[in-house]
């Protein structure tokens, strides 16, 4: 019988985290591609123009002006999915015509006053900026929401309609779908286990050197175990941490320099700037913040779309929405490799 | 207080098939767009390109040379993410890195022998033969697999590579995820309720009138009311059927023909050659045919990206993938209003 080597033969892994499988068939890498190739990225951004409303000075689309801001700026999303102030649907009078009441509030984080930078190309203590306002938003939305989403949809790929650097916030009264799955897993392991799953996923790769990208004294980089986008990454403290706002300030800053390295290294990858979306998890908030939350730890998640190149993505379409995600490279064969020397992050031209 | 009205209060709905729930914010179509858009549909297409793989009489990359098929016709994926012999990863060392075997087939169905139509612009009788192909293709690998996953991607924007129509069927030595979950929900309703999930719900929407796009004497068309994708729809047979090759006949006719109205009603709408992902699922076959799968309900679902136009789409990306489905319009409001008279599939312009 043949040796199993993950390279070459398909097999499907466990993603103990969200209660999924995937389908990895690296020989699949060897297909040619005839399909749609992206639009190249914009590569000149004004760094400042007074009609983009999230530049300093600029005017909203309710009226409101924006502040000559010179760090991070925080404001209420014109457009936000979720409103403090929604009425309750009422009781669902079928089992399969459930609805539920939805509050919450959605905010946009503005990174750095300049609309043509991007995090890798910002100073380490201009990203720790970044990281000090995530870890407000959590504790001041936290106060009154079970789940503070932060994410951040990175270039015209990722839906994303404005150049300007950002990110959004999302609290919701409800933990959302991926919440729910995750809170189940950590949960089990840790009755299970009697160690938080994340704790333990961490401390395996650290031994395992596999799949490693970056470690640094207080955060791991890896591509997990279970990646479904090819240069997907999961971002972990090495202390068991539940929520941003406990992060010391050393790991604050030890955490601005790792993502500065992780997000050159994927500007490297394909020479542009990488495109993606990006988001925390910590232990939920709100009134249970009080709950045991010991099973939670403190992660962010990467998925980028990109596959071979700048402009050619992969596609979660047909098999991936109607049965299973599935992938073309094994998490173990993801090289971040430079093609440029010294390693940079992608910089803009200026008009 | 204010009285609910879903078309102006943001709430969330429960899948009962996939056990997911889908954050539902109405009010959100109003914010402007100012996002990517899709490149422009390619609108000449050669009706046959002897270079193209898909075409009667083409060499494909293996050096095979296709018959001149004139109905439908089925191949083997010269780059199959599944091949029949994968040796087995072996028993995992840790509960965090499981690795399981995964066998299986990958085919091609072409649908037709020309390049520049689409299932819409076929006649009936040519569809029926689909369907029919459809329903041998889930006899002949259902013999050996547990799961015959048939779907179509449809345009450059759902990563489909070849505009040739044509759908592909992936069969598996597992059930895949989604599968599972659709499982677990029919079963457990079943138990619990005495009737099959979806036989309940096509009843339901039958009486509640709101979310109907088509009916016919065998089938029902509508968009379900936990729909994430814009203009999802979910397409069910009014008898209880478990599989494809079960169709009567006359139900394969009549699925002939709504599925022809349903891909009119679908260009239509944008006046585009509509983008989707579609595929059927019915009870898993394969060794474990002879089980009891009473809860099962055959049923295929439509997944179009399109939101606003033919040119813009929805993006599931940042929240959607962080934390939970997301949707601009409500399931209630998806109105499949016809701009052009007579209704009319989008036809490609002849080179
Ligand atoms: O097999 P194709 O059409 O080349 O590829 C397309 O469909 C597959 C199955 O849905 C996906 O895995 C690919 O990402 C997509 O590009
Ligand atoms: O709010 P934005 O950036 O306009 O919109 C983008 O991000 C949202 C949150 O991930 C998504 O729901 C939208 O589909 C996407 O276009």
């Amino acid at each position: 019988a043949t040796t199993f080597r993950a390279s070459e033969h398909q097999h499907i892994r466990y993603n103990p985290l969200q209660d999924e499988w995937v389908l990895v068939s690296a020989h699949r890498m060897k297909r040619p591609w005839q399909g749609q190739v992206e639009p190249p990225l914009l590569k000149t951004v004004a760094r400042h123009d007074p009609h983009n409303p999230l530049c300093p000075g600029a005017t909203r689309a309710n009226g409101e002006v924006n502040p000559f801001y010179d760090g991070t700026f925080l404001f209420d999303n014109d457009f936000p999915a979720l409103q403090p102030d929604a009425p309750n649907p009422g009781p669902s009078d079928h089992p399969l015509f459930q609805a539920e009441a939805a509050r919450g509030v959605c905010k946009v984080m503005c990174f750095h006053p300049w609309s043509d930078v991007t995090l890798p190309l910002m100073s380490v203590p201009e990203i720790r900026a970044v990281v000090d306002a995530w870890a407000s938003v959590t504790e001041e939305l936290g106060a009154r929401y079970p789940w503070v989403q932060i994410f951040e949809n990175k270039g015209a790929m990722m839906g994303c309609s404005n150049p300007h650097p950002h990110c959004q916030v999302w609290a919701s009264s409800f933990l959302p779908d991926i919440a729910q799955r995750e809170e189940r897993s950590q949960r089990a392991y840790q009755s299970q286990h009697g160690e938080p799953l994340l704790m333990e996923y961490g401390h395996q790769e650290l031994l395992r050197k596999e799949r490693l990208v970056l470690t640094s004294e207080h955060w791991l980089v890896l591509v997990p175990f279970w990646a479904v986008w090819p240069f997907q990454t999961l971002l972990l403290p090495r202390r068991h941490v539940q929520r941003l706002p406990e992060l010391t300030p050393a790991e604050r800053d030890d955490l601005a320099s790792i993502m500065k390295k992780l997000l050159t290294k994927y500007d490297n990858l394909f020479e542009t700037s990488f495109p993606y979306s990006m988001g925390w998890h910590g232990a939920p908030t709100g009134s249970e913040a009080g709950a045991n939350w010991d099973h939670w730890q403190l992660h962010a998640h990467y998925y980028p779309p990109l596959l071979r190149s700048a402009t050619v993505r992969k596609f979660m379409v047909g098999y991936e929405m109607l049965a299973q995600a599935q992938r073309d490279l094994t998490p173990e064969q993801v090289r971040f490799q430079s093609t440029l020397s010294p390693w940079v992050p992608f910089v803009y031209h200026f008009p």
